[in-house]
């Protein structure tokens, strides 16, 4: 089998199941790259880097030979290559904003990737307050596009794209590796939660996320920053148990 | 005359900067929303909003009716409607990964948009490293796109497209507003500082930095951390000048 691309990314989900997501739905071949190799790409200088960038995930297109960086580069790349991508400027504009969404969500979940670790108050006013903003605004994108708890996606009526795959990533990933949001998620955001479950009840997807889990067991975005989300997480359900 | 576009933001420069710049380079019509009407947007509930979105800039399409958010996202349909997107898959998520590296700079100098305030060793191993890696992160990518000092532009030697004027609002507006940065990039950048110096010296770009200084002076991103990072500067001044 031809390799026809190879993803730079740490040994986690978070980022990097973005566009491992969207690989595997669309049936492409792919590879990844061992973290020496993830590791020497990013410490690399930009004048002999594949692509000058800061951070993975980085992608090679290997048929072509070219490099890209950034998740939702890569995503909007890997869309317009693999057909995920909608007709129409505008529906590739709200795309593109919904990939930017999600990877603001990821960003503000580990208190801007992980810069500071959480304390208890500021992580209790993101979760009941900016957290749910999230989930409503994905919501309600969805229900003017005319989505429903038994059917549609997040900007079209009856075809799935990069979009919905995105929104999968980050809440079926968020929802797994940290269950205790579960609930937030099901309460504030019913359409797109059932969105997320039709996705993921895709044989192709269901088998992807038995080996993520395999593999990775709930590991979620890795270091300091994941022991203070699942700190916070524990001070909630102790704080909720007294009550 | 028709306004095709209106762009809500605040009274600054920071990410509008991006938004106004390419409009103006383009000679679109377009309106700013008031401050009040900018608040009123992002503070109203998703359900109700132009387009369910966290914060500005957003941006209304006039003559479709429609609205879109974040800096990237609006910047790429812009783009795509005023002519500044080159051809082809990959030059276009070449465009877009320049985007989201320009929106990383403004949240990196910003010390993750405003979360904290900048601690001096902090601020110096930023300004030294991070900051520098950025730079060069940029000047790579023109140097293999064929960018020399006198001619050329990053991702294209004969066509300047919606990279260069996201450069140009970020770095030149930069340098312009926080002068004290200046020499960091020329010396750092060579090449795509002179691109910047290219991309003003247009008339139009001129005359509206001319305008931004005349109604802005030299704020940048307001608050607190546009405060904190004239602060972390005078220490860096008063630092060189004891040596």
């Amino acid at each position: 089998m031809t390799i026809a691309y190879k993803l730079y990314y740490w040994p986690l989900p978070f980022r990097g199941a973005f566009v491992q997501l969207l690989l595997e739905h669309a049936g492409a071949e792919y590879q990844i790259a061992s973290s020496e190799e993830t590791l020497a790409f990013k410490d690399s200088s930009a004048k002999t880097q594949g692509i000058p960038a800061m951070a993975p995930p980085f992608l090679k297109d290997c048929i072509n030979g070219t490099f890209i960086a950034q998740m939702p580069a890569i995503m909007m790349y890997l869309s317009e290559r693999l057909g995920y991508l909608p007709s129409g400027p505008y529906k590739r504009a709200l795309v593109l904003k919904t990939l930017l969404d999600c990877n603001d969500v990821l960003s503000d979940l580990t208190n801007a990737n992980g810069s500071k670790m959480w304390e208890h108050e500021q992580w209790i006013s993101f979760r009941t307050d900016r957290l749910k903003k999230w989930m409503r605004i994905f919501e309600a994108t969805g229900e003017r596009n005319g989505l429903r708890r038994d059917a549609g996606f997040l900007l079209n009526p009856d075809q799935e794209n990069c979009a919905d795959i995105a929104i999968t990533a980050l809440f079926g990933t968020m929802c797994r590796c940290l269950p205790q949001l579960h609930t937030d998620f099901k309460v504030t955001a019913p359409k797109i939660s059932a969105l997320v479950v039709r996705i993921e009840s895709d044989p192709i997807v269901r088998d992807f996320i038995e080996r993520q889990e395999a593999e990775h067991g709930q590991l979620y975005c890795g270091g300091q920053i994941e022991q203070s989300i699942r700190d916070m997480l524990a001070q909630d359900e102790a704080l909720s148990s007294k009550h």
